[in-house]
């Protein structure tokens, strides 16, 4: 196992700016885990953060070091939730989280490496080879405690079940035309009113029918940039709008009405990400108005996912791909999210995420929801020349990955650039931001 | 700054261990700030864990060095609420959370050692240091973010100034008297039933009248030691159960039924630390039976706290020291109980807890709630020794600390013994079991 601290320094260009992360620097706490084959064969994983403290992700993913290597690959391969179970359940890393913050962010890097090695070595992108394995596998990859007053075992089976005649004909329609994405590209906070007319009529010739925009620094700005955007796209397509955390529950109802007139298909991040009878009371005081409420990006895990949903909280459900501990337990949420029939549009951006989304959108469409109806994944166009084999936009369509693993692998001049303190590119970044 | 991993071999003992923690190794991420005075005076503060990771939890007060140093005192303890933000609000570091799970256990460490530093240049024991501030200094130190759909800062200041008349009254009974106690000591999992006999006829000597139990791991093994313990404490003394997280809500209901004819006082950590609803319907379910829930130990900050509040999960409130972001939020959490009108009863043992919340129970009862009824605070007897100043029970009861600062000050000796993994403790440790 090789972990590395990379971190790019776009607090420079305020792409990414909004109203509570003001400059970050997209870094992964990034993992390759090799294995004694002759192929040289390497599952990479990675923990997306905004910049310091990537260094405290690299530390907690060194403190899963002993719990994976030493193992035999096929202990995950043949048990993949018995192998979660032992990476979330060790009798003393548990007390860090449980299953939350830096030690679980830690845990998905580690987890997402091994299905990346699983994908390489059956020669499948990872969206195929979640999508070849029968309902009852599936079942077996999630970590069930806590999740059964909402959703059982037999009843996520028989979910499954229901769908294995039609997937085939959903997997011809994804490789032809790919899965929809939304642009949050042209929305950020940093960005003039000029940029973002500009960013708008680029993103609509490039095919995008949903845009999102960052609010809640300041409600004229907003009110204001709103309009701009509703111009620009015209009534028919979908404008979101993203709070990013930043009010108390009665701030989240008066400042969203006060933008109900441009009709955002949701809010999203209303108020902090723990919040669920707040998400609830704020779902309860827009739907009068049409107004969803959207979180997830920094929901810590399944349990709260369960308890958005029993609360009726969220229209829509924006996992995360490294914050959620990797690929099984973002299967859990999409089997809630499949029992309460709610959309799962996850959250992406930042670095590798957007890989990462793909496949993940790719197998609920396939296997678990079986709709596209409400269903939308996020893009930024930010960062992915990193990457040995980048998500593919086209028509405003995620297309569906054909190289083997999960997409995350960056090119090894990318890592040794990007390498913090001492690659070249933060050798030489003026101010050196992120340093302490 | 210092920041020192500190850690005790406990495992060896089976002291300490419940259906979840099976082998603790009781640690410290444990950080010592120093100024440029003459006088030489130093604020020490912790983060409780037990065993691997401790070193992550490391890194991350590592990561809050630049926040910290470099300070006037006076930054934190003319704005104690405003530094707290400062901590919890950088924006990069804050991913890492928002306020939970390593990141916040850092804060928590370092606000602590703030404290330890404001108590020892005012010559006070911190629950006086906080027992002599006004309502409106008390109201500033609380981050009211996410809070006011539950508790705004003029209600809190509302109810702290009825108390102020009577504060007096209150500390001379808790100087006289201190505060109620209960005990662990007698039920760990590891223990033989006649062991347990043995410990609990030490405790009624000691005057305790509350007695706790760990359950969750075997259910008839369960039946026949809480018998034991019923049976050593009679029909009138209280009876805690304490399930450590063991279970699904279906099961904790029907688990919990089969040990009510013992008449447990409440039910503890029944199921996952994050799940409100869940704790709310186990609460529906017993509450028939008269007994309680009771949780927080693993609750990770105020926004969860006052969901349990909100949704009548609990019956007790069970703060710890060092997983809320420290005092300013344990005293945000004191505030929303009283306001929901439920006991505080704080978490303790390991290391350094009761050392903690005995100073955060007496404030608690002399401003905040003014009320013993329903409150005792956890006590386990265990590794006090190594505090320059412990915690003194006596009659079951805590006695208010006189020392200045935060009773939290370990012997430099202990310090270099249990440092990790180099002191003499560890170097001779039959097995090094926390070793990677």
């Amino acid at each position: 196992m090789r972990v590395l601290d990379i971190r790019f320094p776009t607090s420079l260009s305020l792409a990414g700016s909004d109203a509570m992360n003001k400059d970050p620097d997209y870094s992964a706490a990034y993992v390759v885990i090799s294995t004694d084959r002759d192929d040289g064969i390497e599952g990479h994983g990675l923990a997306f953060t905004i910049g310091r403290g990537n260094d405290v992700v690299v530390a907690a993913i060194e403190a899963l070091r002993d719990l994976t290597i030493g193992q035999e690959v096929s202990a995950f391969t043949s048990a993949p939730g018995a192998f979660w179970k032992h990476l979330t359940g060790d009798s003393q890393l548990r007390w860090l989280g449980p299953e939350k913050g830096v030690i679980h962010m830690a845990t998905a890097a580690v987890v997402n490496a091994l299905w990346d090695l699983w994908g390489k070595l059956e020669g499948k992108p990872l969206w195929k080879l979640l999508s070849d394995l029968s309902p009852a596998r599936i079942v077996e990859l999630v970590d069930w405690r806590y999740l059964t007053d909402a959703l059982t075992p037999d009843e996520a089976q028989a979910m499954l079940e229901r769908l294995v005649p039609t997937r085939a004909a959903r997997e011809n329609e994804m490789l032809r035309d790919g899965y929809p994405a939304y642009t949050t590209s042209a929305g950020w906070l940093g960005y003039s009113d000029e940029k973002i007319r500009r960013l708008c009529r680029e993103a609509l010739a490039d095919g995008f029918n949903h845009f999102k925009l960052k609010v809640g620094a300041d409600q004229a700005d907003d009110v204001r940039r709103v309009a701009i955007v509703r111009e620009e796209i015209g009534p028919s397509r979908s404008l979101m709008v993203d709070a990013n955390q930043r009010w108390d529950v009665a701030q989240a109802i008066e400042w969203t009405r006060a933008l109900a007139s441009f009709k955002p298909l949701w809010i999203e991040e209303p108020t902090s990400p723990d919040d669920v009878l707040g998400h609830a009371a704020i779902a309860r005081a827009l739907e009068p108005l049409g107004i969803g409420v959207a979180t997830g990006e920094h929901c810590q895990n399944r349990v709260v996912f369960k308890q958005l949903l029993q609360a009726k909280a969220i229209a829509y459900c924006q996992i995360d791909a490294c914050r959620l501990g990797g690929v099984n337990e973002v299967v859990a949420v999409q089997l809630l999210a499949a029992k309460f029939g709610i959309p799962v549009c996850p959250h992406a951006g930042g670095v590798g995420l957007c890989e990462y989304v793909q496949h993940e959108s790719l197998f609920d469409y396939i296997c678990v929801s079986g709709s596209l109806a409400g269903r939308v994944t996020e893009f930024v166009d930010h960062l992915h020349e990193h990457f040995v084999a980048p998500c593919v936009l086209r028509n405003g369509r995620y297309q569906a990955p054909r190289a083997a693993g999960t997409s995350i692998t960056m090119k090894p001049a990318s890592l040794a650039e990007h390498t913090f303190p001492d690659g070249s590119v933060w050798r030489h970044a003026p101010g050196r931001r992120t340093e302490r």
